[in-house]
């Protein structure tokens, strides 16, 4: 078995990472850690996951690295760095924080606001978008894993960029997400009474994900995109659904996505003109994509679905750790949506 | 007092009516209708409304129309328009369907599926988008009420068509509607499973609301406007916030807006960059306009939220109805958002 | 008018005070704190209440006192009294918390672990239950407003022990309470995936309302009467509803209550065996009763609905206010609920 | 691998058994009926069960039950057992309707109002809790799944009513359960808007799950036994909690529920004073329960809590399943509870 290292575990990404872990073959959950909740059984903090038989949580400081294969660091961006800077080298590691998403290091100062604590660390680091860069992810010894926002706008749009189907200039990502992206950490504006029968725009000039798509939009167009980004935070739990505006022909933009996701396991091509919805993939690690004829002639609206907490992270993450230990890929993650 | 009838009064907006009708100083509920709940108390089929002393509910065969002064008709499409036109003249009439809606009966014919029941009807109606047809409300017999997105899209956009500020040609409106706008009639697609943890787009190619956007904005800019319009579902019950990405001046447009809702009690436009939500107008007539700026240059976000229920229908219906008889315009409708 | 302030009015009850008032036609709202929000506009804090005419969040200290008229306190217990002891003599006190609720000091002392903080005060105090205290209320200077779940309790069972219809060693409530009531300061238990989809019991063998239960309950009976209470917490925002199980005769307790009430206009006894709901008294100041036969003979099971926030404190406070200066005890409190 | 059909596959809990056995080793799916929606493709009625190789839906009618190995019926009650009495006698039976669970025929004309459909089957059937009736589930033919509710109050109280630690007299099971339970028939009670904000009690004098109460506690008592019932609904889709009241002693409680489930994989007693949650065991197979202290001497408090779709139905049906066919008695049902 591999040894797993989970670290900021007591998160929703990390808590997410231990359960699906905890039924996958081949990792074993051997440390959690969770500062503030450091000492505490993980049942105390998760009791859905209370029958597991899981280690303790403890503090960073006092893992013992020596005997781990793996770690997935699930801690704040510059915090996640700081540590992953320090690891003994035999081991890998995913990161799911922001620190080594952005390839250029002037960028994670602009975006982020602070030098990039480690600058040296970023050259070895592939973007975890698994689709994407499979083999440079086989390869590597660090994955960042992609902002969830992220992974959903891109999956259909690469594609499209890359084939030169649609008009970089004219592209509109309208997304929605539960509220689970925020995390853990209490803040007055995640509070129940907050979000309940309220659907509320955030960050629309500016949201972070939007340097990943400058990154992976422009390299697959081959020139410098920009997109319409505005995120919106939906009263529920789990899901992002982006609504995509794009200027192209319906028909062949389907034949495109159909085509580019034929072979692949976890993306899905609905047929023409079908309608998706966030509690179809809930739970799973599934993305679910339809491209519809808008109501304008020359606009296609595209949709893109996925489980925040799954394929836009913790899935997503074990997907690439399998690739990294040469597993099969779907290991751990074939469980199908839970609806209702 | 007024003496009114509320036809379809068992369902949501015709409940809302009543709610807002029962605290209100001008009118009386005398007669509420509703076929297939006929016989009842209101208060067994809106134990909410209880405490209120209201007719019980009829069949509108029943209904003696001689000593009414206005009906206020919550049916559904056709049916309204064939009750309608057999109501005695000195009848004023506030209609909440789409029949009256479209001022081009063929337009009715290509959306609904159907002939128009009244084309003779038609020409009398306005079109009830209060602050834009204020002055022809006050002198006609019947108005049609908007569709409830309707509304929510043609605050913002509809001043500035009129002063060119935006480019005609690249509208995009985005929706997320509440629950209550389906309706109270039991269909599968809106028990509360199929809705909770969802957000779903439907009728993205075709909404009826479409034809409403159509007229009102080729009105405004003075040449065929066509907007993408795509509506999504919402777990909660009330609001719609509509994101509408246009190309134009941020500040020019922001100063329009302002101008021209200054002296609009039910219009507020906030400061620019100030983000709206749909919890912040539930259960008032108020509609919030934000203008901010998008993550590309020359895009401009508008967003703009009401309460489906209130200024997206029946709000809107009784703001007209004050029009109508001469009453201060606020009367009944200063109620406060209940938040949270 | 009179001239109000109201502390801890960034909170929900405080906001909830605020917005009630700002459409009474007695108070005027002069003075708002809100400590950790001091500075900023009531729109900023409550965007839902920002067309108000509001004067901005000061700090206690910065509170001119002379030229009010009446204190609301939302604040923390404790806090609360400490303020309330240096008031000037001539401005009167409507206390939302629990400092002034327990006419022993020494109980104070044993449910809240410290000593009392304003003994000398609590002899004027009356306890706001105001259908059971109104002559007293009228004639006070501190009016300490009951625990929202304790009047959610009291309505039913006060009349029913004072009449001695049930048997006191043998009352169980057993209660639900929307998320609104535990406050608007983030706390990892009440961000909004921490409520959603969970339903759960909390402070189980000891609740502070308990200690308020114990006091009306033993005074009603004329002996010590101890219950079994278990709240539990709702994925909702507002709205209490306690199922109340008791010993007694069917018929009986519904003619007391009936009697009892029929003159309150806000307590609503409905007819035998009807079942109520959290959702048709939400927003309102109505407290729904309804008296139901159980599945077993010698077991009458009672239900009672309040929104908490409304009936459970701020409406109950302003109803309070209204008989401190001689208004219409409904002034300001006839709103009807919204539903959905 | 064992041929399934499964009757009523387009509901609920048909879904959830397709769900289920779709990760299941042991079971095929190989025929699903769902009469109203027969001829439609699984994908799309359950989008979220696309990406799986199901057969179409087809009517009962046209069922070729020959090959067919073991047959699960998830149809209404008395349509149930109307087919189940034609089945070929190869075929084994899991029925989650509620045909098969009163022992006494006499007792089903009581409370379902009609002629039992199948007397001489109730002969055969096995009532399905499986902790208490493994032994006799492994060698029938007809296995008859328990109520959501009746499973959930039965877990913890069977083992105290047959150890008499309880007095049978004074038991209340006060229990709040998820929409799900309802079905996904429309019906105007369980759309999205009549449930949210809404805590609902429903068939308080008389529900159908009380007679397995009576059945069942009566048994482990040694003779006739009531309890007051009062199930609520709750505004979420999954989960039960109930909240039981009996009096006994605390620790007696604990230790005898602890050691009759010591060895049971799926039904967790918490340490004392532990309090449970719906959303801890949303998606899984477990019962929780928890044993409290109440705020009142004589009273002890527990909580039981299971996913209605899972333990309270579908997976209880393929557990059982399970021992029908010798496999392990967990197959397929290992999955972890999703949280959030």
């Amino acid at each position: 078995m591999i040894q797993a290292a989970i670290l900021g575990a007591s998160g929703y990404t990390g808590a997410e990472l231990v359960r699906i872990l905890a039924g996958h073959s081949g990792f074993e959950v051997s440390v959690v850690s969770g500062d503030s909740k450091s000492g505490l059984s993980f049942g105390e903090v998760y009791p859905s996951l209370k029958h597991l038989n899981l280690p303790k949580l403890c503090s960073v400081e006092d893992i013992n690295f020596g005997k781990l294969d793996v770690v997935f660091c699930a801690l704040p961006h510059t915090k996640s760095a700081h540590i992953i800077k320090d690891l003994p080298k035999h081991i890998k590691v995913i990161d799911l924080s922001a620190d080594f998403r952005l390839t250029d290091v002037n960028k994670y100062e602009e975006w982020y606001g602070m030098k990039h604590p480690a600058p040296n660390l970023q050259i070895q680091a592939v973007y975890g978008l698994t689709e994407f860069y499979r083999s440079e992810i086989k390869n590597s010894r660090i994955v960042a894993g992609t902002g969830c926002n992220a992974a959903t706008g891109m999956y259909p749009l690469i594609p499209l960029l890359q084939e030169n189907l649609i008009d970089p200039e004219e592209i509109i990502i309208n997304l929605a997400t539960g509220v689970s992206g925020a995390g853990r950490k209490a803040k007055e504006e995640i509070i129940y009474c907050e979000v309940s029968e309220g659907y509320t725009p955030y960050n629309v000039s500016r949201h972070r994900h939007l340097a990943e798509f400058d990154q992976e939009f422009s390299k697959a167009a081959g020139k410098p995109v920009r997109v319409t980004f505005t995120p919106h935070l939906l009263p529920q739990n789990r899901g992002i659904l982006a609504t995509i505006y794009v200027k192209g022909d319906l028909q062949r933009i389907q034949n495109s996505l159909e085509k580019r996701y034929m072979d692949e396991e976890f993306i899905n091509v609905m047929s023409l003109n079908t309608l998706i919805s966030t509690r179809h993939v809930r739970g799973s690690n599934f993305c679910h994509i339809g491209v519809c004829e808008s109501s304008k002639k020359d606009v296609v609206v595209i949709f893109s679905s996925l489980d925040n907490l799954i394929k836009g992270s913790s899935g997503q993450a074990i997907q690439n750790a399998n690739l990294l230990f040469g597993l099969e890929e779907n290991s751990g993650l074939v469980a199908t949506p839970l609806f209702p």
